[in-house]
This record gives C-alpha cells, structure tokens and sequence, in this order.
C-alpha cells in the first residue's frame, strides 16, 4: 500500500489517547491507518466522524443508551433520536438514491450506537420506504417525501402471529370491492394478527400490509402489499377498524415498538396496491406482465434477498464492535506469570488467542463478503428496476437468493457465537452491562430468526445447489452461475478426493491449508473471490450510480491500491 | 417399574389441564408419572409442590417476576421475597443438616421461579452460612441462627477487581495486631477492591471475607476466610472504614445486588478468622494442623468443588426449564403441511427433532450426573468434616475436583447452548422476553465463569488426567480412583483402536454405539455409571444421614424399582 497522502489522514484517523493499550498497538506490524483506509476508503471514514462527532455532541445520545430506562421510556427516547437522525439529514433524499454506500455506512454508526436506533431508522427509510419504491409505481411516489420529512412513519407487516416461515400461509385478506374501487382489509382470526411489526407497537402511522389479494368471483392471486394507514399523524391514536399496539418486552432491542395489527374490514383505495408483480383494474380484473406465478415469485425473490444482505453487514458489525472489546480488555487484563514478576495479559495466553483470534478473522472475510454481496445485491436491483426480464438476471436472482440465504446464516451464527465468546472471554467483566457484550448479543440474536430462519434458509441454499447438481452429467450443462460462486462443483469429484496432508504445526499455520493448495483458490464456497475483488469490480473512481437505481446499494469507493 | 400405589399420585402429580398439547402427550409411550416418580421421588415431589402452591397463592410472587422493573425496584423486591422464603420455614435449621436433599429441592423451586432469587437465598444461606461452618470452629456456631432468623444477612467475598481466576494473586490483606488481639484489614488499592460479590450491593450487613493473612515480622500464610461487618444491621448504613456498594446492571440476575467493597484499616477480633485451616494465637504465631502448604490447599478444594457441583445443578435446572418450554411451543406451533390439509406440528419435522431431542436426552443424561456427584461431594464433606486425613480421603478429594470442574464446564456450557437452540427453534416466539428463554439465558450465562472459567477448570481436569496417566506403565500403579470414574483409562490404547463400524441409520440409533459396545459401559467418562446407580447407592429406605454431615448434601430418596 502507498503512503496516504500527507496530513489526509489526520483527521480521519486521529491517533488513539495514549493509555494501557499502547504497549500492545506499539507492538503491530502494519500500520492500522493504512489498513483503515484501504478497506474503507476515505470517504466513508470521514462520513462515519461526522456522523459520530455529530451524535457525541448531542445530549440526546448521551448514555446512558437506554438499557436503565423502563421499555416505554426507551421507546420515547429511541423515538426522538430516529427523529434527530433525520433532523441532522446525513441522508439526503438525493443521496440515499445518489450514493448508497451513505445508507450502509449510516446504518453501521446508527447500529455501533444502539441497535434499537438503527433499526427504527432502517424499517421506516429502507424497509417501509424502498419497498413502497421497489414494488409501486408513480403514483406511489407521492408517500417518498413525506418519508423524508417525517410526515407519515412507516412499517413492514408479513408476519402473522401463527405464520412467520410459511408466507403462502398467511390469512389477511385483501377483497376488491369494484363499487366503491376500495379493497376490503380484513383479520379472519386472532391467529391472523401481524405480529413483530418493528415501529408498529408505537410509532408507525402507515404500514406496507401483506395480504392475500382476492378478485370479484373470489380467485386469490397470493400476498400482495399495500400501503394502510393506521394511526392519525397528530394523535397516534388507530384509525377505525384497526386495533394496534405493542406486543411488550423482547431479550433485546427494546427501543425498538414492534407491535401487532389486527384489521376489521378496512377499506382503502384500489391505487394503494403496490402494483408492480400485479395490479387490479378498477372493474376488478387481475393484471400482471408477469407470465406465471413462478416468474413473478422469482421476482419477488430479489427484495427478500435485500433484507438478508443487510443482515449480514448488521452482523459484521456487532462482531467487529464485540472482538474489539474483547480484545482491548485482554490487552490490558493480567492475570497470572513468573513468580515475582509483573502478570501477563491475557491475550498473551494461547488459549485466549484460541478463543478470540478466530473470529477477528471471520470479521474481515465477513465483512469483505458483506460489501461484495451488497455490491451483487446492486446489480440485481439495477435490472429488477430496469424491468430485465432476462435469464441472466432470473439466474443471478436464484443466485443471490442462495448467497443472501446461506451468507446471512453463516454472518449471524458467527456474530452470535462471537460474542458468546467475547462475553465469556472477559470473565465477570464481560456480564457488566456497561461493557455493552451482553446488549451486543442480545440485540443481534434475532438477526438468526428474521428474514427467515437460519436452518430453513440454509436449507433454500442447499435446494439451490442440489437442482444443479441434479442437471449436470454427460449431456448435462456445466455447473455455472452469474457470479461463478458455483462453478467450483464442476469438479466436486476431484474435490471430495482430495485429503490433508500436512503433519506439523507449520503445515496448518499455512493460510493455503483450508482451501486445498494455493492455486485453487476456487474450491471455497463463501469467499468466492481474491481480496482485491471489490476493488476490481467497483467502476472506476466514480463512486455515484444513475438516479434510477433503488436506495440500498452501492459500490464502494476504491481505495489506492499500489504493491 | 410397578404402579404407583393407587391414589397415592393424584395429589402429587394432578392431571394437566386439557388444552392444545393433549394430542401429543396422548402419544406418549410411557406414563409420565411413573418417569417423574421414579426420578424424584415422592417426598421431593410432595416439598416441591407444597413450595409452589405458597408461592403460586402468594402476591409478592406475582408476575411480574421483575423484568419490566427498575433495578432498584427489582432488587428491593427480590429481598423481600428472600426474607418471605426464610419466613415460610420451608428449610428449618435442623432440616438444613438433616435432610439436604431438601437444600437441592428448595434451590431448584427458587431457581424455577426466578434465579435472582434463588442464588440470593443460596449465597446467604449456603455459601456464607456453610462457609462459616465447614471453615469456621465452634466459636463461630453463634452466627448460624442469626443466619436463620436473617439477624444478619451474608455474602462471600473472595474475587477482586482485578483478579479471579488467579485466586493467589489476591490483595487483600490482614494483618495480626497482638497488642490489640485484632485484625486489620486492607485494601490496598482500587483494584484490590472486592468485586462481583453477590448481595453484597445493598443487603448484605456481613460477608466471608478472603485476605492475605500477615503474622506480626510480615510473614504471609496465603488466603484466609474472616467474618467481617460490613453494615449496619438497622439502617444499612456502611461500618466505618468500609466503602461498599452495587456495582450496576448486569445481563442477568438483575434482582441480585452483586457488590463491591473497599476496607480501609478495618479491624476485627482475632477469633473472627475462620479457623479450621489455620489459626494465629492471641501471641501471634499461625498454627495448623496441616502439615504443609499443599495438603491444606488439597483439604480446600473440597470447598471449591461444593459451588461446582451446585452450578451442575442450576444448569440442569434451566435446561430442563427451556427444553420444557421449546418442545411444548414446538407440539402446538404449526407450519407447513400437506396442501389442503391442516398444518403439522413443528416438532414433527426432523430437523426441529434434530434441534431439540438432543438437549432433552442432556438434561436427563446431566440431571442423573448432578444428582450422582452430589451425593459423592457429601461422602467427600463428610469426610472433611470429621477430619479424615487418610490416602482415599484425599484421592476423593482430587477425583470430585476434577470431576466437578469437568462438569460444571459441561453443564453450563450445554446448558448456555441448548437454551440458545431453544429460543431460536421457537423462532421469533422465542424472542419475546414472556417467554422466559431469554431470561434463563441471561440468568444461567453466568454460569460459564463464575467459580472458575469453564476453559481453565477444563485444564484442570486434565492436569489430573494426564498426572494419573504419567504414573502409569510397566511398573507403575493402575489408573484408579475412588469413585472409578477414571479407570476405563487403563485400557486407553485399546478404547483409541476401536473404531465405529456402523453402516446403516439403524446402526447410529443403536443407543449402545456411542459408548463402543453394550458390554462396555466402563468407557464413557462423564456417565460413568449404569443408570440405576443413584438408587443402588443410596443407603436403604432412610433418608436421612447423621447430624454432624453438613448441609449441601444427601442421598436421594430410592424410589421403588421393579423389572
């Protein structure tokens, strides 16, 4: 790496206080600044301070974050902080669309501050908000500023109380009655309820609902999103028909309302159908320019995927806060050593870097994978939004899907498990609540349940895998896909032969060892890719991408890349 | 087994009410009854219900448990419930040393309810009281019904800011006045500050104090146990010379007020040193019965191992809790089916079996352990009390350290993991703090690192392991100890060559095959005996054991065994 330029980086990345951690960061043998701005570049670095400096300086974010606060004054306080966020506008409209790496980086400061925050912030702008983008059309655009002032406050409602994995099985209903052009929203049963409605539980006033659309003759056309409002903007208090609140204390996030929503045949406009996989004419006929309902639920298998690549980069993230707290205590904590002589760090102890330094690890290859399947996640939006209705791009969703499912059940097991690991490294300190491990684990636990369960998602990867396995074989088509991350079980035979054979310690401290040898580097599932790979992929220095694009997506700014 | 007497179960064991889980126990091969009969016994059964019926019809233990609470308000409110607990007589003194299976039965009806509770009781009750008696002498046995009648209220106060694991490295000092006849009691600096001291943070009016004893010429004896004072009975107010307080929220267990304290030139009578390993006269000189260094640390091991083996417990406890709860969710939870028909129970499905039946065969497989190493730690306590200084004594001693530090790493860990698996196979239902599993989690988390890091007791069992495998070989003594539980590894080479040969799914449900073969129940270390062994061990139909046993301990009561 060259040099960055001179005095650039003193701003950015001021020196640390000198403290009892200097010893051990004397003692490194690259140059932290450097690696810094490599794997995030400038820009983000000095997008993150300002967003920091900001929240540091405002009493509103003064600890404590929360955690000794009753849930409803929590909630209040998470409430007017979201508010704030938007007050300090680090995301203009034209930003979130025009550079989305801002939206990623924001969610990463919002969620290094308290996960509660983040998450309020992320359901109403991208959740609530790119799917009213993402699945309407114009005459949806009107809600899009109003997202932006605060004027309406939004939430994403599929789950049901009895139905979270089997979406095909969920009741709401949504009946068009074309004498008054409304459709008729309506909760067959408590069982029906939304229920973990994020932002639902107290603040929303409008909700994207998931319901089964009927047409006059009662065919069902499956789950089709609306936007409803259920609260007055002025009072909070429901609107008729809709009985909402919130559904009480969680292990975690608990600045966070989720909420339940039962409907009592509500009625709301024809237009208020996010229309695009189908939309109702006003006499009552089911339109779609999809050609079956597999094409338009493989459509649909690109927004799922969304909310998985976020969830890998929310994981990263509680990962990286909780191995540098880890590892910073077990730098300065002695305990133990030679017989009248000063006791040795902790982190000194093979056992202790046994338990932490794996997943230092995992938190850069996570997080390189995180910015490249957000960088695939970009493309796959790109032609989801220019209408491509190529194979190429039905292959790449499939892809995606696969990748999105896996890699979020690999991110969020491993963030888990890390900080499991990290709280139980640092002893009793680590039960302190203050040294925030425990919020850390608790906040990021739901991370392997929604979006999909963990083992059934995994479980969608491997039906993936397995379909083009089955097509291979003489005559076959070669095992291939957009993004070449499958191409390796070409040669699964070979593969499966293959056997360690190394017998010393230094044959297993070869980085090589895990991937066979080191020129087949594409034997590794995950990390598909050299780690250069974002950079070669990212176009040029121009780090903007048209107008057209949705919000969520970016490719990153290179960095200077030299030797 | 035989039929219960007829009649004789109604009370103890009443029907459940008929709801959504009907179908499923309907299905059950066995009568759960029996199972529960033959597992506890009817006398445990009949205590445990007699403590839930007071606490079911009582309103201080009423939900909430104290979740939605403040800290304050929570602690405060579990001190009260303590004292109700001491008031409701349920273990009287001459019960205490009587019949300790009780001891067992009350902490895990406590622990049931709320561990914040339980361990309150316990550290009063059993780790400051029986602390005072096993390290104490007769001039101490005054403060024991002052112990029951909460007089005083008690903590044991060993683990510092700064140190742990490293119990050797303690800074605490007392050093002997003879001119006064006193013990001056020091702190010498902040991070000689006792810590993590449970009810020590704002109820706690005397704890057992670990200092560095000093004989007059400076010359150190190691860690001694001191009854200290460290408030005012009346008003809570701190002793002069004591700087004591609550060190704030933890993850868990936030009804328990874990305290630190500061001693500044406290001084004390010389006969509140606890005694029973070593003593200083009026004059000054340390005297003890014990002839070197080493064996008065191997004679207190035995201290150590008793809060281990209480842990094994406790963690057996909340597992049985959450497996409980995962697996009724899991009978009634439905999901997916065939089309048109009902959906089926989650629990049908392999993979929610595959996540689940396993912790439910550990509790089972922990709960015999827990039970079988409590009553070895009484044999072991009786010993220590009545001054055994034999060969055996002391190869028992080393046996149930290695065994308890094995398997209170074991315990919790499986326990910390199956809770976890429990709350994320009841998906986001997990995640909601009414249903208890993240609570447990929390409040049993602990478990992993009190009385020992789980990693380094895991050493040293092995120490002992591998000690007993250095003295092997041609020549050298056969592996043997008093319990047997480490005499499969005289025949290691043999257990290292046998391979599993199985070829079948039938051949991995075989039950036998994780233990090598049928005939071959010697080679499993932690399961070490036949599961009928508990009852075989147990001396006949009298469940009581001589008064001068200490409290802690007992055999079970055998329950009636036919085929």
């Amino acid at each position: 790496m060259a040099p960055p330029e001179e005095g650039s980086d003193v701003l950015v990345l001021p020196d640390p206080p000198r403290g009892p951690l200097h010893a051990a960061r004397a003692r490194a043998s690259f140059c932290w600044k450097e690696l810094a701005l490599f794997l995030e570049g400038e820009d983000v670095l000095r997008f993150k301070n300002a967003v920091f400096s900001a929240l540091e300086s405002d009493p509103l974010f003064a600890h404590p974050r929360g955690s000794d606060l009753s849930v409803e004054k929590y909630q209040e306080l998470n409430f007017l902080r979201c508010k704030r966020i938007f007050e300090y506008d680090f995301l203009p409209m034209e930003d979130v669309l025009g550079i989305p790496w801002r939206i990623r980086a924001l969610v990463e400061c919002l969620g290094m501050y308290d996960w509660s925050l983040a998450t309020k912030f992320f359901l109403h702008l991208l959740t609530f908000g790119s799917t009213i983008y993402i699945s309407g059309s114009e005459r949806h655009f009107k809600y899009i500023p109003k997202i932006f002032s605060l004027e309406i406050f939004g939430c994403f409602a599929l789950t049901e109380l009895s139905h979270g994995s089997n979406t095909k099985a969920i009741r709401t209903t949504a009946h068009y009655d074309p004498t008054t052009e409304e459709f008729i929203l309506h909760s067959p049963d408590f069982e029906s309820a939304k229920f973990w409605v994020g932002n639902m539980g107290k603040t929303a006033t409008h909700t994207v609902l998931f319901a089964q659309l009927y047409t006059p003759g009662g065919q069902c056309h499956g789950l089709h999103p609306f936007v409803v409002q259920i609260r007055d903007p002025k009072t909070l208090l429901p609107m008729p028909g809709v009985m909402v609140g919130d559904i009480g204390k969680k292990l975690g996030q608990n600045g966070l309302d989720n909420g339940f929503a039962l409907f009592h045949k509500v009625r709301i406009p024809r237009q208020d159908l996010l229309n695009r996989m189908g939309d109702v004419t006003p006499e009552g006929a089911y339109v779609t320019s999809f050609k079956d309902v597999r094409q338009r639920f493989g459509a649909s298998l690109g927004s799922l995927s969304t909310g998985r690549v976020s969830i890998v980069g929310m994981a990263v993230t509680s990962l990286k806060l909780a191995v540098s707290i880890a590892l910073r205590f077990s730098a300065t904590r002695r305990q133990f050593g030679p017989t009248g002589e000063e006791e040795v760090p902790v982190l000194e102890y093979q056992m202790q870097q046994w338990r932490l330094l794996p997943y230092l690890a995992a938190t850069y290859a996570l997080d390189h994978f995180s910015k490249s399947l957000f960088l695939d996640m970009g493309k796959l939006q790109h032609g989801l939004l220019g209408n491509d209705r190529s194979a190429t791009q039905a292959e790449l969703g499939r892809e995606i899907h696969a990748l999105a499912s896996a890699g979020k059940s690999l991110a969020s097991w491993t963030a888990q498990r890390g900080i499991q690991e990290c709280r139980e490294a640092c002893g009793g300190h680590g039960y302190l609540a203050v040294n925030r491990l425990g919020e850390l684990r608790n906040d990021s636990d739901p991370n392997c349940t929604y979006e999909g369960d963990n083992n059934v998602l995994l479980q969608q990867t491997s039906n993936y895998l397995l379909s083009l396995l089955g097509r291979r074989g003489p005559g076959g088509p070669r095992v291939e896909s957009p993004l070449k991350t499958v191409d390796f079980l070409e040669s699964y035979p070979d593969i499966l032969g293959r056997r360690f054979t190394g017998s010393s310690p230094e044959d297993c401290w070869d980085s090589s060892a895990p991937r066979g040898s080191r020129d087949r580097l594409e034997v590794s599932f995950c990390w598909p890719r050299g780690p250069l790979s974002v950079v070669q992929e990212a176009p040029g220095s121009d780090a903007t991408i048209p107008m057209s694009a949705p919000p969520g997506f970016s490719p990153l700014k290179p960095s200077p890349v030299v030797n």
